[in-house]
């Protein structure tokens, strides 16, 4: 394993130290409860976006605090969510009486950790709203998440609904264009290789060099099915195919596109992939309205892609193209 | 090698094809002539800017076309320069008559393939100014290139100078400001792996699994120095003392600095190099203040990292923070 960090168990703290060094115009950590939030606080109250869930996975979430998008995230350990604590001192340190909502993805440990968080502070009256992300076509039901995994969809929800509280939505309205999101989105994944979580030293399993996974998560486990690796054409109608089947857009539908990295997939490669997505799109009928290529979701430094595909309408468009400014995401400021 | 792609000899077309399918309101390619260049042609006449390279050093250049940056930019094959008809044709493409610009980093054969083009164009009466990248401390004459390297400056240069043909200034103007940076801008890499060459299929070179090389290239050759692999703190600190010895910066000056990924390393592990590459900068009683962390030039999946420091003025910061449409900078628009 080769990898740019100091001692393997303070990755994610050295990790973090490194992000509000290079943006502290946009972020601000708490060290102690290990807390990523704006810089600036809200110049009036806002409806609040929370989120976290295991380290390894960035962008998500710490890349993606800031104006426009989310108002704190809070990092667990490698692929281990938040602890409660942590997501309470999160949700404290942005809450301005306008609403909060807990963006939380569809993994056992982070359902629980969010709603033992949301139990305690409901004792001091506190009320969270929870947004659920289950996008993954791949699994519908397995030991670590009942029902569809969370995955890219998150990124889109965060986006799009940040931009609704930003130009100040009510709790309620961004609730429902958070959920609304998460409802028409849909995601699946291919693995080429495994990833190596740094305080394990090696890889999670091994895989052959004419092997690639399909229907990965995003904790380094292995996916549902192990096939024979293929040229790129044919996987990007593999993706597709997975997601459309049960997606199920309209004829003609308008469609944000999103084609992320795992971590250690070049953004080159990725969008030569993107070219045999978006030819399968035009074969299909459908519209790529808005496309976004990078390393968005990952896990550390696997190599592969998730597609996620959006059906778009027009409230969710404008919210998308409003301005945003973030680690990872950032347009018109 | 696992990768994503259709046939090896097919990727830099592929990708071309994939990133203007995924940015078809920022960009156009001329297959015929391998060109990429803007969508929109300029309203009102403007210096036009072009660069180009051997491909699988992505986003450079073609993910730096767009406004407020490049106009065209001509990949060559992997990691071997474009043609110079490839040249004249980006030339020629976003000619409006107010000048042109060709930003050539210091390596032979680019240098000789840009120096042909013009030639045959100075035939036609069409005059280029050449703008010279060579920001690499590692080597200060090699086989490959009389003087230092042309790196990551090149980033800079294409931003800062974008800017200034971008808001209307002058030939003589916007080559000023260009040369400036070039002049103030200095690089050192390190590499953790090799990488390897689609057409290839295995690593260009071997290095051991506790081995890093220092001032690497990007062309995909091995560095000055093979040493040991070192924790990120130490790592920070060698680029640091390579980049300051030779660049001298005044006590107290602001800097830009861009730490690039070299391909296959995730912007986590980035950030977190980046977290000791600041502590070392305050250390120094230098201050960054313009700050660009993630895979920006990059030799294909090579794992590593380069740093590049920029002396700033007043003139570059307003021009580095002015707006920018790209597939791979973007911001204020």
């Amino acid at each position: 394993m080769k990898r740019f960090m100091n001692e393997p168990q303070d990755v994610v703290r050295d990790y973090l130290n490194g992000l509000v060094a290079a943006h502290p115009d946009v972020l601000r950590l708490d060290t102690d409860h290990r807390v990523l939030r704006r810089a600036n606080a809200a110049a009036r109250p806002k409806v609040a976006l929370i989120a976290g869930g295991g380290s390894g996975c960035e962008p998500l979430h710490t890349g993606f605090v800031g104006p426009g998008m989310l108002d704190a995230a809070c990092p667990g350990a490698i692929f281990t969510s938040p602890v409660p604590a942590q997501i309470i001192a999160a949700t404290r340190a942005v809450d301005t009486g306008a609403g909060l909502i807990h963006i939380v993805k569809n993994f056992t440990g982070e359902v629980m950790n969010f709603g033992m968080a949301q139990e305690i502070m409901a004792f001091d009256g506190i009320s969270v709203e929870t947004v659920l992300i289950n996008d993954d076509v791949a699994i519908k039901d397995d030991d670590d998440s009942a029902g569809r995994r969370g995955l890219g969809a998150t990124v889109l929800v965060e986006k799009i609904a940040g931009a609704a509280a930003e130009r100040g939505d009510d709790l309620a309205a961004v609730a429902a264009i958070a959920r609304k999101v998460a409802a028409r989105a849909r995601t699946f994944s291919v693995g080429l290789t495994s990833c190596t979580p740094p305080e394990r030293g090696r890889p999670v399993y091994v895989m052959a060099e004419d092997e690639m996974d399909l229907g990965i998560g995003i904790s380094g486990s292995p996916g549902r099915d192990r096939v024979k690796l293929a040229p790129a054409h044919e996987i990007a109608a593999m993706l597709l195919t997975e997601v459309l089947a049960d997606l199920r857009p309209a004829p003609g539908s308008r469609l944000l596109v999103m084609l992320s990295g795992l971590g250690g997939t070049p953004d080159a490669e990725l969008y030569l992939l993107y070219g045999e997505v978006a030819a399968g799109l035009r074969a299909a009928g459908l519209r790529p309205e808005r496309v976004l290529v990078g390393n968005l979701v990952t896990s550390l430094e696997q190599q592969g892609a998730a597609l996620t595909l959006l059906e778009l309408d027009d409230a969710m468009l404008a919210l998308w193209d409003a301005p945003v400014r973030t680690a990872a995401l950032r347009w018109g400021m």
